[in-house]
């Protein structure tokens, strides 16, 4: 599966450099992303994340989940040709989640329709093609989340955007 | 003023790496943002403009008006506090405006307080703190669209954001 896929070939990247109990560090301030190109062998799809999206997605996370445990969630826009994704752009949308039960989640459909209204004023071409999280792992509604971008999407991808700083390299 | 002062002071550290005919000359894919800190010295103010926004400034350049002689502009947001403005974030506006009249001009204020609202949804601390254009040269109705910005802001800053390429150095 396309979502399942980005996230397995990103950790196989770059999971590697974190310990896996991730979890419970603190995010550091100058947090970097790694995520770049994600090749996945089962679709032979491509998927392009362009830098303005790395710098967005640690910016939305600085804003809204520094120094929590929380993590945050965005729309990923962009363009499909022959099994190549190219994430140009990307916005925020309110998300929260029950962290002792992730199957209680609120995502704002309402500010996800205006918002990509209001960018496909300035770029009719972008389209929805998935959605980011900061993870730094997949989650057990991220299935859920999926769902609802179906709606905009026939196969959205979901990429996780490691915005932790690496500790060994 | 103050955004003749961010506009001035960008040139000094900046126009004259450029050839000061550059209207004309084509716009390079690669652009390159230049501008990071002005410091004002008439009103001792400190104007930063994070990365993310020169990024953002040069997408949306590239989105729009990469080829042509047009120059896009936008919302610059952040915070003031102790006479340093911090601009964070940004968002890119519908306008247009006649080549050849500049007092003939278009800026989608309805799609500006929408856009200002959403963003604040993420970030309620960010206010609009002025707007950006690509300049690369102040022009007349620069004075005009400040104008707009007083609405927002009581003294909004005009930051000209050269996204060509560098030709020498």
């Amino acid at each position: 599966m396309a979502p399942m896929g980005v996230e397995k070939d990103k950790k196989d990247g770059v999971g590697e450099d974190a310990p896996k109990n991730g979890d419970n560090k603190k995010p550091e301030e100058e947090a970097t992303t790694i995520v770049t190109t994600a090749n996945l062998a089962a679709d032979e799809l491509e998927v392009i994340v362009h830098p303005l999206v790395l710098l967005s997605t640690v910016d939305h996370y600085n804003r809204v989940a520094k120094d929590t445990r929380k993590r945050v969630v965005g729309v990923l826009l962009g363009t499909t040709w022959r099994g190549r994704i190219d994430i140009t752009n990307s916005f925020a949308v309110p998300f929260e989640e029950d962290l002792k039960n992730p199957l209680v989640w609120y995502l704002d459909h309402n500010y996800l329709e205006s918002m990509f209204y209001m960018f496909k004023k300035i770029n009719a071409k972008e389209r929805i093609v998935g959605f980011y999280s900061t993870g730094p792992k997949i989650k057990e509604n991220d299935l859920q989340i999926d769902e609802v971008f179906r709606r905009f999407s026939s196969a959205p991808v979901f990429v996780i955007i490691d915005v932790r700083r690496r500790w060994r390299g």
